[in-house]
C-alpha cells in the first residue's frame, strides 16, 4: 500500500460503494460492511456515515473516535455480504473471513490488507449521532494499492442484490 | 409516474447514484446536479445531502425547506453535467436543458419527468448546515417510472468521469 494524496479520496467514495469500517476497542479489532456514507469535504477529506447503535461498532467508534473506511474490490462480495450478516459480538471477523489487518500509521483500527483503498479516519462531530447514528469523519491518511487502483466496486441495492461497477464515462466537465 | 412504496426507497439511493436536486424558489423552479448524499433511515426514508452554500440552490433549500431528488438514468449523462456546470443564478436550467418539471404531490419542488425515480423531500435538520452543509430530509412521497425502474444509473469519480451500473449480483444475505 502506498500513501494517497488527500485531495483524490473523494474520487474513491463519491461513486457509492460498500465500504468495509474497521474499528479497535479493548483489544479487540472488529468490522462491519457499511453503505450509508458520503463526502461531505474535498480537503481535508471530511466524510458522513451512519452506524447504527445496534451495531456493535457504534460503541467502538464513540469510545476511540477513530476508525478506517476500507474499500473492497468487487472479487470481495461474498466476504462482504458475510461481514454483514454477522455480529462483532458474536465473531473475530478478521479471522473467521480471512481478512489480514494491517497496522495503520495514525490510529489504531486496522487497515484491511485485501482492499486496494484504506483511509484512516477520527471522528470529528458527533451531534447527530444520539438522532441519527451520523457520525462526520476526517480522514487522516490514505492509502492504496496503486495496481488494483481501478478496481471494479460494489453497490448495495438491498438485499444482498450489488451492482457491480460497469462501462466508465468520460464527459467535458467542469464540476470537480 | 405511479407512487413507489417508501420502505423501498433506500434501495434506489444506497447504490450511490448521481441525482439531481429540484427546488422553487420565488416563483423561480432550479435544479442542480449531486453525489454527495446517503440513506439515513429506512421508515420513514431519511436522506442527508451536502449542498454548498455556494450553490444557489442552498438558500432556496433553508428557505422552503422543500426539494426533489430525482434519479437519472444513465443515458441521461449529458443532461447531467450540463446542469453541474453552470448555475441557477444565471440559467433556467429546466427549459435550457430540456428538463420537464412536473408538479409534486405534496411540496413547491417540481418532479423531472426525464428521470425514473422522484423523491419529494422536506428538510427535517439543518443543525449541520452552517457548518458542513449538511441537510438532514425526510422523503414524503416517492415515485417511479415502474418500466424504468431497473435503469442503469450514473455514479461520479471527479472530473466528468461516470462508472455506469454493470452487472447486477445476488448474494445470500440477512442484510436488509
Amino acid at each position: 500500500m502506498k500513501p494517497l494524496a488527500l485531495s483524490t479520496v473523494y474520487q474513491l467514495l463519491e461513486p457509492g460503494p460498500v465500504v468495509l469500517l474497521t474499528t479497535a476497542h479493548r483489544g479487540r479489532a472488529n468490522v462491519m460492511t457499511m453503505s450509508w456514507h458520503m463526502m461531505v469535504d474535498f480537503v481535508p477529506p471530511l466524510i458522513a456515515c451512519v452506524v447504527s447503535n445496534g451495531d456493535f461498532s457504534h460503541t467502538a467508534l464513540k469510545a476511540t473516535r477513530e476508525c478506517t473506511i476500507a474499500i473492497p474490490p468487487a472479487d470481495l462480495a461474498a466476504t462482504v455480504v458475510e461481514v454483514g450478516n454477522c455480529s462483532g459480538r458474536d465473531v473475530e471477523k478478521f479471522e473467521v473471513f480471512d481478512l489480514t489487518p494491517v497496522p495503520a500509521s495514525l490510529i489504531g483500527a486496522p487497515l484491511i490488507r485485501e482492499c486496494f483503498a484504506n483511509l484512516e479516519c477520527k471522528v470529528v462531530d458527533t451531534r447527530l449521532v444520539r438522532q441519527y447514528n451520523i457520525f462526520v469523519l476526517e480522514v487522516l491518511k490514505a492509502w492504496i494499492v496503486p495496481a488494483k487502483r481501478r478496481s471494479k466496486t460494489l453497490h448495495h441495492a438491498g438485499f444482498g442484490r450489488f451492482v457491480v461497477d460497469g462501462d466508465l464515462i468520460k464527459l467535458r466537465s467542469r464540476m470537480k
